[in-house]
């Protein structure tokens, strides 16, 4: 590649990357089976932490688990913000935060905060995500909150 | 043009229309009429769904609607996050979620969430949101949160 | 510089000024105190506005800063978005929105909201952040919510 072609793939990998950050959101916020399964190889990982369970694996792992997570959380939010992204050739690290309001089954509507951390591959050139790592910051059910609650009304997980 | 100078406009089209998206969001929040104004074409419509009346038609018909907007909701914060953008040439289609914070004359602090579905144009080379549509999630004010409530504190309205 | 590397000069250099917004938040969050530092000059400034103190002027007034802002305020989660960008060369403005959850030493859990403008200069071919100034909207402790409060349960300090 020129320069000029090495500079623009940098630029048009990065796009696709931020594009997998935002479709990982907007499929389980929609229930939008055909755009998680897009984000994934076939032997990617979703390791979501311990409160959540062992790591998913494989995409047929990860679709199974998105079922059990939508069926305990019908409604999820997610908004992504802050990415860092670095592109080595074809690889890649991104890292972005996460904002995200559920409403659960057992706990009710509940603000959760996080970061993702992804390793990423580029394979027969097309970007997807190989492993995604979640770092749980609180999970915090608004019920806990009230006029006489403490800090102690925020539950933090981890 | 050339394939670089394609792959280019592409990359710079998807700036110009992130732009357009950022700059709802602070027009709506900092009551900037320009802003606003600058974001749409003559003919271009705003709809918010049912919850906030009928489509706004012309840029005339959506600025007189942001007038009313923010007489009954004078603090809005818009957060804007996880778009997907698919352009084709001069058309283009961008979906973004919608986390927002409102003070509502009526019900006072209120969380908001949805989706924005935008479908834009370039005419004359410039970028513009021809069609706005939102799916309302829910409008859930604060005050409707205490220690006892369930998942019902949450006002779903669409 | 040819068209082609004029226009590719800017999108990247969009993408290393979107990558400082998102190191200032990340690092305080985290608590990264070689990435926070990372995104200043030598005499760059920090200016929070008058609820958090005069401005920390030069990178070690920002690190000291910083201490101090962990020390009352140990969790913090801040999300960027609807950033608008303009470049000239080799200055650049970027304005853009916070949504931000923190617990305060004082107050507990909050929600706080602003916008950051920063003025960013290009030195020896990098991108920093030359001053950054901040607008708070609201600092709105939760614990002052509940299912009688009005308006003013929120705290709009400015």
């Amino acid at each position: 590649m020129t320069s000029i072609e090495a500079r623009l793939d940098k630029i048009e990998s990065r796009v696709e990357i931020e594009e997998l950050v935002s479709k990982y959101a907007q499929a389980f916020d929609r229930h939008d089976r055909d755009m998680l399964r897009s984000v994934w190889f076939e032997d990617s990982v979703l390791n979501l932490g311990p409160n959540f369970g062992a790591p998913f694996e494989g995409v047929e792992g990860i679709m199974a688990a998105a079922e059990k997570l939508w069926a305990k959380t019908p409604k999820m939010h997610h908004w992504m913000a802050n990415s860092i992204v670095v592109i080595d050739d074809d690889t890649a690290k991104a890292e972005t935060a996460l904002d995200c309001f559920v409403i659960d089954s057992d706990d009710g509507p509940t603000q959760v905060g996080g970061l993702y951390t992804d390793h990423l591959e580029r394979r027969q050139g097309v970007w997807k995500i190989k492993l995604r790592e979640f770092e749980l910051h609180y999970w915090a059910p608004l019920n806990n909150w009230s006029a006489v609650a403490g800090t102690d009304a925020v539950t933090v997980k981890a």
